[in-house]
């Protein structure tokens, strides 16, 4: 088989993937999908969250359309021998729609699978128990995690065939980077959009419902609980699923831009990088493809291990996909002719994000959750003091781990060493995803039994499963931030040879300044999206308390809410709020690096990742730890207090504060990094030449 | 006059400053210090206070002769043409312990002034009113001021007099980087173990006094608000002061240290540092002692500024200052001959550090405070939120401002440049402290006010003296950490260039890793101090309800506390606690420089300054505005809500949180990025040639 053959693997492993998920999704459609009440429900909810992702849609897609044309206007392109790519922005500008369209595209279908599989895990936690309804909610999550894996090999591969066809010039590659940030640009507005969704929705339903009003989460009583559920999927599933598409698509593309661009002797660790350029563009996709395969048995597996204890049925999912995908990663490298030390680079990154995994595990399910628990005995502030503390403390191990992953995969293969092991990380993405993506569907299964009044055998069934939940939604978190890092380190490397850059060195003040520049963006991005879940979920409480007050009868459970209104004002806040981070995050690569210059864009990258990843990390787990922290005393751990108890209440502001920080500013920050890279990436051609508006 | 006669000016204006301080505090001494009451209580903090900084000698004086041993026996250094300087770790090491001395002297005259000047601003605002009980807090705070600028001047001026006359080699100028590095030791060191100390009996006084027992601030039945006044002076005083003698210190030795090494055309700038280099060396040394020179002025005129209102009077006396300092610069630029433009770059520096000064009370004190208090409506959670996203979205405009600084300074006179930028802000040190240490003297006389129980308009007085000090202090602090920054970055680009590196690379994969690894340090260092504060301060709460409960009489009044035991308490946890974060702090680099090298060393350096400024900048002005959000509710601001209200019980929350924030963890991250940077310096001459442990 020719190598160029060979890459029609990619495509078509995809399409098998897809076609699995169509089985996936008509063997769950065929499953009971409740009583009536619970079908109301869920409707409720399905109808909330298409509404949101077709008004999103509106928004995004005017954007999309808006950079596609300034990319096919202004972007140009060259050669290795300096001649013009003929076409080279409107090609950009091709791949870019279809990175958006199949990110998009992802979401709708991971979001489609999620509102159909949470009433059925209810239902089936209702009638057949934990095993069933754990096997629901997994494949539920399979589709969006099998969705994302398959869309990507099909574009890339498609992309890189369809290149390599016509023009068999590796130049022509960096087309596809077009991809990568069309990806990453509907990403940020999924994520930050769907952040400031689910977390004004929860927030809001929270304050009023559980604090003023005393009803319990998910009470039907309370008129912001449908947006809550709708929040799970849009915030959760979609935003999450475009997170994790973004990483995977933005780790393969640099890896191909480095594959052609990077120095046959890498010119500071001394690594030989020499053998084949095509195969070793083809790697990454191929790796790609052995870890779909690698999901697809771990997917069909969980029909065995759903017997066992739930943590343990998903965590070894995981490790069966690692396992077939890197041992076929050994076979790979035999096969292309490339050096095995290639594959060490993959294994790298692939343990290092299953070692971030289990560390975010940790602090958010660990000894830190029973000393924040602790400190509520003094009060909400040394809830916060000690969750902030503990966040803070949690950044390190991981961020070490990056640094390993990072210098042992740049010692085995250079700057493309990087790429490679964020491949690695990411190959397995099938489960990974749906590991994750299993959390809010659990936890909508939760609130559709609590609204549908199910009972109490039912609930405790989905406690456990949504419990089990929210460390797997925090491990899901670590991970995407590890892989978010690699790949925007991967596509920075990529970023910085593309646009020859002799180098970015902080002893010059520009770069400095960059540095600082950079650094700000996580921090403005952060203080943008708090400020709007606050201000959005205020305006939730003013609902819900005029609700409670105008609609008689609602407090004794006679009368119906308006459920309605509070959707509409999620998605209005939302929609609006997400575009100004957005457009920051697009636009301060090409304002740096056209007046500072291409060595401040560099530094401005490299300070915006470090603060980025940091305080991502810090987000991700001090809210993990404060929503544990509080459960731990719901659940009568910390001796002497119980549910209502003025500890608990105190452990519930420390919730409170770390919704916006888990669900809708951290995970933002892991977009930003990565669209920041990306963009300078794609405008890499341009930034080569041009000479910056100031000089220093 | 010859030029090295003219460095004499130095030292001589330094033994003025000596004497204009001995002239102040005798005039204070002669002010009436109250009844006997106040006597007692103010003999009580000055005791705590004076226990506490022996014992904490104990501690730093053994930790600083350690390191004096170690620079002694392992360094070495060369001059230009690579022959070994004779002595050179001992004449470091002998630098290294009187920057060590005189900072701790600094701190110990600071703190001797403020606890006689609180007292007595408490008696001149019973009986003289607030013209003369401002100009005492005033007074007070200059004698810290003076004692900074005229310390430092006399440790150069000689130090620089006799390297130059006995050797005349300005490469043996080296030896003088020891001073500054003595100096930040002992810095962090008073700085963390002042900012646990304050903050642990400020938390625990408030936990249980206001919260538990519903008594107010500054009861005196309250068994630690004893030591929550000790803390303003150790933390707030002594702290801050060792702090910015440490900045001061740290810029005039990375501005002689860059006249020495620095090209004489700069490689990016292409700006020409032609000229007499001995002139350069003693530019900012004599900048220092114009700008003590206008300090002296400002001081005086508090006489007659003192009638106009208190915040004015304060922001005219920098004024005046800083427009001394700069007209006497450009004058100076003349007598020695060298470029206009480096007087320029220090205008920049100066204007810059006036400029974050207002941005940070707005901050503090403008809309955002509104917001924080508006936020409160709906609980801690929401208070909590937004002031993270106040606090996060505060740093944009000073970082901008460094970069701003760094950006003209750089342009007129290359490293060096930004090395006078750094003198610039900090030459008007003798006011600018002033003005700071103000605000800890006027809170202390408003407790010893309300423990002595003068009545309620002695109270206004110094309420409103100490309202102005909470808006001084974030000027203050805002100053700090942008003087701190440009600090940090003077002593990078010297290290640079001293330990030879020929580039700190951002495409090279290990300066990417050095500076992840660099930013860590900051978050370890906010997170151990805000466990040590969270730790302490449960630990002072236990106290305080054990005599509550065991002494009778207490709450009626007719027992008194014991608050010995509350000030023991505090000292041993600040002791204890300390040692952690400066170890870690003054190891961290030389270990990053052997384990990886010189390259990484700079990259963690510029990790650690990013991330420490921008940590600093958010919890400075999170809870700098929290503190307020409080004070604005309580003035009655928030329509329709008034203290013991639920949405000021929320505000003092952020308050409790905003503690450690602002006094403890926030201030550590300015020593700490100047001490890593003056360690890289003192140690370049051996990493100079180190071969690195691991090479990628």
């Amino acid at each position: 088989m020719s190598p160029m053959m060979m890459m029609l693997i990619a495509p078509v492993l995809g399409v098998v993937g897809l076609l699995v998920i169509v089985g996936i999704y008509m063997s769950l459609m065929k499953q009971d999908d409740g009583n009536d009440k619970m079908k109301q429900i869920a409707a409720l909810v399905r109808e909330g969250a298409m509404a949101y992702m077709s008004t999103q849609m509106k928004y995004v897609g005017s954007f999309v359309v808006l950079v596609a044309v300034l990319l096919a206007v202004f972007l140009t392109g060259k050669d290795a021998d300096g001649n013009p790519i003929a076409n080279f922005g409107i090609l950009t500008a091709v791949a870019y729609l279809c990175g958006a369209t199949t990110s998009f595209l992802c979401g709708l279908i991971g979001m489609n699978a999620s509102t159909r599989a949470n009433v059925r895990t209810s239902a089936a936690a209702n009638k057949s128990g934990m095993a069933k309804a754990l096997a629901m909610a997994f494949n539920g999550g399979a589709i969006m995690g099998l969705a994302v894996a398959s869309m990507g090999l099909i574009g890339f591969g498609l992309a890189f065939f369809l290149v390599m066809h016509f023009s068999g010039n590796m130049a022509h590659l960096a087309i596809i980077s077009g991809f990568a940030m069309g990806a990453s640009s509907v990403a940020l507005f999924m994520r930050v959009g769907g952040g400031i969704y689910t977390k004004s929705a929860d927030v809001g339903a929270d304050l009023v419902g559980k604090v003023e009003a005393g009803i319990p989460e998910d009470d039907p009583r309370n008129p912001a609980v449908i947006a809550d559920n709708v929040g799970d999927n849009v915030g959760d599933v979609a935003g999450m699923g475009a997170d994790l598409y973004e990483s995977y698509v933005g780790s393969i593309i640099a890896a191909i831009a480095l594959a052609a661009t990077t120095a046959a002797t890498d010119a500071v660790s001394g690594v030989a990088i020499s053998g084949n350029r095509t195969a070793f563009a083809m790697f990454p996709i191929l790796v790609a493809a052995v870890g779909l395969l690698g999901s697809l048995v771990a997917v069909a597996s969980i029909k065995i291990l759903q017997n066992s204890a739930p943590a343990t049925a998903l965590r070894l999912s995981s490790w069966i996909a690692a396992a077939i995908m890197l041992i076929l990663t050994y076979a790979l490298v035999n096969v292309l002719g490339i050096p095995a030390a290639f594959a060490h680079a993959v294994s790298a990154g692939c343990l290092i994000g299953i070692a971030i995994g289990v560390i975010s595990e940790y602090y958010t399910s660990g000894k830190p959750v029973s000393e924040i628990a602790e400190s509520a005995k003094t009060g909400p502030a040394t809830v916060v003091i000690q969750g902030l503390a503990v966040g803070m403390e949690s950044i390190i191990a991981p961020v070490i781990g990056i640094c390993i992953a990072m210098g042992v995969a740049y010692y085995f293969a250079g700057l493309y060493g990087i790429a490679l092991g964020a491949v690695g990380m990411l190959g397995t993405i099938g489960v990974t995803m749906a590991v994750d993506a299993y959390g809010p569907i659990a936890d909508n299964a939760g609130g559709i039994s609590e609204m549908s009044e199910l009972g109490p055998e039912t609930r405790a069934i989905t406690d456990t499963l949504d419990s089990l939940g929210n460390t797997t939604a925090a491990i899901g978190k670590g991970f995407a931030i590890g892989s978010a890092a690699l790949t925007a380190l991967a596509l920075y490397a990529a970023y910085s040879l593309a646009a020859g850059v002799p180098s970015i060195d902080l002893k010059n003040t520009t770069v400095v300044i960059g540095t600082f520049l950079g650094g700000l963006i996580p921090f403005f991005v952060a203080s943008s999206t708090m400020r709007s879940v606050g201000a959005a979920a205020f305006k939730m409480v003013e609902e819900v308390r005029r609700q409670f007050k105008e609609i008689t009868g609602l407090m004794e459970g006679t009368a119906k809410p308006d459920t309605k209104r509070c959707v509409d004002i999620a998605t209005k806040a939302a929609i609006q709020r997400m575009m100004a981070p957005g457009i920051v995050a697009i636009f301060f690569p090409p304002v740096i690096g056209f007046v500072l210059g291409k060595e401040a864009l560099g530094g401005a990258l490299a300070g915006a990742t470090v603060v980025g990843v940091m305080v991502a990390l810090l987000m991700a787990n001090s809210g993990g730890a404060w929503d544990n922290a509080k459960k731990y005393i719901e659940a009568g751990k910390l001796a002497g207090f119980a549910k209502k108890s003025d500890p608990h209440k105190a452990a519930v502001v420390g919730d409170t504060i770390g919704d916006p920080f888990k669900d809708t500013s951290g995970p933002a920050m892991n977009i930003l990094i990565k669209l920041m890279s990306v963009v300078s990436l794609v405008l890499a051609p341009l930034l080569m030449h041009a000479e910056p508006l100031f000089r220093l």
